[in-house]
């Protein structure tokens, strides 16, 4: 009865690895969703034939580039410019209800930034265009979910940024998530510590007592499987194992060196608390290998398959 | 021509894995060394008979433990104290030349305290003991090694403990240990960044560029194979797959958390910078469980089989 969901995958920069890996990616999602090329056409023609992917249906134009704007491994202002303009479109689309979900092709944050954007990423730009949702990142593999409370800040300044109120928002968008998208009845989620052994009951810092128990408890008197906080060493061994569905991480490299040694091909972004689902390749725009064929197309093809699967179960529960 | 290696095993904790763990590891070794216990005869004996391991031949007394002090999962004081008092013999052992190597089997570290002793774990107190010889923890296992610059500290106060000179100390000890003790003639080792992919050029942080820059060219300029640094999120990935002999990492989780993933039971811990080999299995003294023949086994064993190598690596280069 229920139509394929409809996937708006936007070009990225032309000159990257994007759309040779979303075309390549393309093949092997078959009939599980129906897919909206957002970006230049010529880009994605001329991909399609190089790599003898079957015709490109249906593509959304957002610019003209000319044949030299279009070259794999040559970064052009204008080709950065298509590849901005690919994701506003592509959130339009999601809006007006042209399409259910959107995955994002690779772009370079450095060029758009210097046509005089203010773009600090995809899912930051996403998160404004969608009525300033409150988002939070999870990478997404077979084995291991990991979720974040802070990401690209350095390392010094993550302890004072971790809140209570931070993390619970952090767990609850999360486990809404799991929940309506993931279709995990009860979620279970593993708060990491942010000390050695958690701080070992105070011996090496008290943020664990301070901070995160007081989060985990009010978690779990909103009734949130939240549990912890966990010492963080072994925390994601015990996640892989089975034992939780996604591991709450308090900062960037706590729940990514773990989630890149698991899936470093095949890892993929979701961005969480959208009004829609938005995924992304766990990879950037690989000017160097770009239009060669070469580029490994796991994460894009893990990337569409989720977001296919998170756009069908949104429609079935609605 | 040459003796087999002489290793000194020290019981831990009599009422926990650690007798049990040492004997049945024991018979996994085979003849790569000859084993002198060291701790409490009644303990050793106990748990031979308990486990159907081949009679103790080499035991150095320490204590002669009442039947209640020796009782699995019943830890007592003196049996914290006889396992204290197993690792100062141990190192004299090793000082005197009666033994070529420590494996050290776990200890509570808490009912050592009670006692009124200063001991904040195996590695100081042996360190100390070792004329204050400056050392390093590795972690080691057959696919990863990571070697800390900073162990059991807050998160908080990482970034303060970095320096150029600790770092490159680290790098340095770790250098001479790979040569020396793994034989590997001219180590990689790979330094990870602090901060998000290495602080992405200054954008999250600049103990990149301020302090672990400088400690690559100056581990250069002394001829250590030491690079980076590295993207903690992807360096442990490119390790595992071979390009490093091992990590070195700024802080506990950072290391740990990629390692425990790798080497959740067969992991072994190594004190770099001693004047003699000791390692130790990656677990506690799991009170719970000690008794009943179902601790694993396999970090013992990787550690016994380790520090056997190590000591033959060193006897043949001396």
């Amino acid at each position: 009865m229920l139509k394929k969901p409809t996937i708006a995958v936007t070009m990225g920069d032309p000159a990257g690895i994007g759309p040779e890996v979303a075309l390549r990616a393309a093949a092997r999602l078959r009939r599980r969703a129906r897919l909206v090329w957002v970006g230049d056409p010529g880009v994605f023609r001329a991909a399609a034939q190089r790599y003898g992917v079957e015709e490109v249906r249906s593509i959304v134009a957002v610019s003209e580039l000319a044949a030299h704007e279009r070259r794999p491994g040559r970064p052009t202002r204008a080709g950065a410019d298509a590849a901005y303009r690919a994701i506003l479109r592509a959130v339009e689309l999601v809006r007006s209800g042209e399409a259910d979900a959107i995955v994002t092709a690779p772009v370079s944050k450095q060029a758009i930034q210097e046509l005089g954007i203010d773009f600090s990423g995809h899912t930051e730009t996403i998160a404004r265009l969608a009525d300033d949702a409150e988002v939070r990142m999870m990478m997404a593999g077979a084995t291991l979910r990991v979720v974040l409370v802070t990401t690209h800040i350095r390392l010094r300044d993550v302890p004072s940024r971790i809140t209570r109120d931070n993390v619970l928002r952090t767990a609850e968008i999360a486990g809404e998530a799991l929940r309506r998208d993931f279709g995990i009845r009860r979620p279970r989620l593993a708060l990491a510590g942010l000390n050695p052994h958690a701080g070992e009951g105070g011996a090496f810092g008290d943020e664990e007592t301070r901070l995160l128990r007081p989060a985990v408890e009010a978690g779990r008197a909103r009734g949130l499987g939240l549990d912890g906080p966990h010492s963080p060493d072994t925390v994601f061994f015990r996640a892989r194992q089975g034992e939780f569905d996604a591991v709450v991480s308090l900062y960037h490299d706590q729940g990514l060196i773990p989630f890149k040694l698991l899936h470093f091909t095949d890892g993929v972004n979701v961005t969480l608390g959208l009004p829609f689902p938005r995924t992304s390749p766990d990879h950037g725009t690989a000017f160097d290998i770009a239009g060669r064929g070469r580029a490994d197309v796991s994460s894009m093809a893990s990337a569409m398959r989720l977001a296919a699967e998170m756009a069908e179960r949104r429609r079935r529960a609605s």
